[in-house]
């Protein structure tokens, strides 16, 4: 593997390491020890990424939140949906966005590092508002409002899911949460074709791993995480 | 004053103190010397009602997310709604309350404390089968899983409000929740009916302290917060 090969995924084994770690413990009660002890790598290499366990949580926050997976849709309503969709795929399965949805819940980590949910509401925003030029959304609907609507709510499905741990799984609480909103905002010709089924996001990640498989560069999406 | 009525103040003073410092600091970085000294009382005062800062804690959860001042409607419907629309304008005015909303999600504090949402989440399953009861909503709708849409966006909006600081107040988000919500829920008569406007919650509130000012026993609503 070439030198620089490696450093990239040294460095990725270290976030999604200190993903499980933050996920665990929170922010505070994290240390360095424990995220080197469980990336399996020397502190050298650590250091030689990250300054701090601060550095560390921001780079998590940073780059763990992002569209990849999803592909454009003629519906952008559909692609509203199929990025919460597939966050809520990802979620379970990647400690570290799941570390991210924690430090920007976590107070401690929120006063060090700021807000996080800015450009994730931008996104969205962009979205319907294309949406909307396309008269997919009814009159009333303001995009920016929506979005911050559905990202906040998207937020707290996740938190009382992740509490609650009743077994149902993210996913399906999402689909829900969608099938609750979306009618407020769809045209209803747009409602009834857009696809909301709990495995919307399994479907589409699957794809774009077979994809990915096949190409040598994997389109990371747009970074919804901090833009700091 | 009465030796019983003084004590009830005395403790209530100390959970209004301890949800300014919980909310200040997180749970972790509480200390019962900092609860002290915001409440000021005295040490012997606080340890009379409490045994440890996790007892308090736990008492900030069980006592601080009520129903009190919401009042029975015709419409069911409409108590969910302004059980939402009265902690709106509560929890900016309530540290306690906004408190145990930050304890809930806090890890560490989950950890030790569990889940606080059941409680919440069957009360308005609760008010949503009486609606539905009534025919106020839309046949395909379930109670428990709406309850729970609504409890969890509810949360997510109260996080993302008190992290974005951008002077847009939590009752005008949560009405705008819920006009996100309700179309997808309630029948067209009962919905066009239902007052979820950003100061509904602050009318309420208000007419409730009317009352209890004329009132000796004033009715503090259904426990909302663990019931354990």
């Amino acid at each position: 593997m070439a030198k620089q090969a490696r450093a990239i995924q040294t460095r990725r084994q270290i976030l999604d390491a200190a993903g499980l770690v933050f996920d665990q413990l929170g922010y505070e009660s994290a240390t360095i020890a424990e995220i080197i002890a469980q990336a399996g790598v020397t502190k050298g290499a650590l250091y030689f990424h990250f300054d701090s366990k601060e550095d560390v949580a921001r780079a998590v926050l940073e780059e763990a939140v992002t569209t990849e997976g999803v592909v454009p849709q003629d519906s952008k309503l559909q692609e509203c949906v199929d990025v919460g969709m597939v966050l809520a795929h990802r979620v379970p399965r990647e400690p570290m966005l799941s570390a991210a949805i924690r430090l920007s819940t976590d107070l401690k980590a929120r006063a060090l590092f700021g807000t996080s949910w800015t450009p994730w509401i931008a996104f969205m925003a962009e979205q319907l508002a294309l949406a909307k030029e396309q008269g997919e959304l009814l009159p009333h609907t303001v995009p920016e409002e929506t979005a911050l609507v559905i990202v906040a709510a998207w937020t707290g499905m996740e938190i009382v899911t992740s509490d609650l741990k009743d077994g149902e799984s993210l996913q399906h609480r999402v689909s829900r949460l969608y099938d609750h909103l979306l009618p407020s905002i769809a045209v209803p010709g747009v409602l009834a074709r857009l696809d909301t089924s709990p495995d919307r996001g399994t479907r589409i990640w699957q794809a774009h791993q077979e994809q990915a498989g096949r190409d040598v560069e994997t389109d990371k999406g747009v970074d919804l995480s901090m833009s700091a």
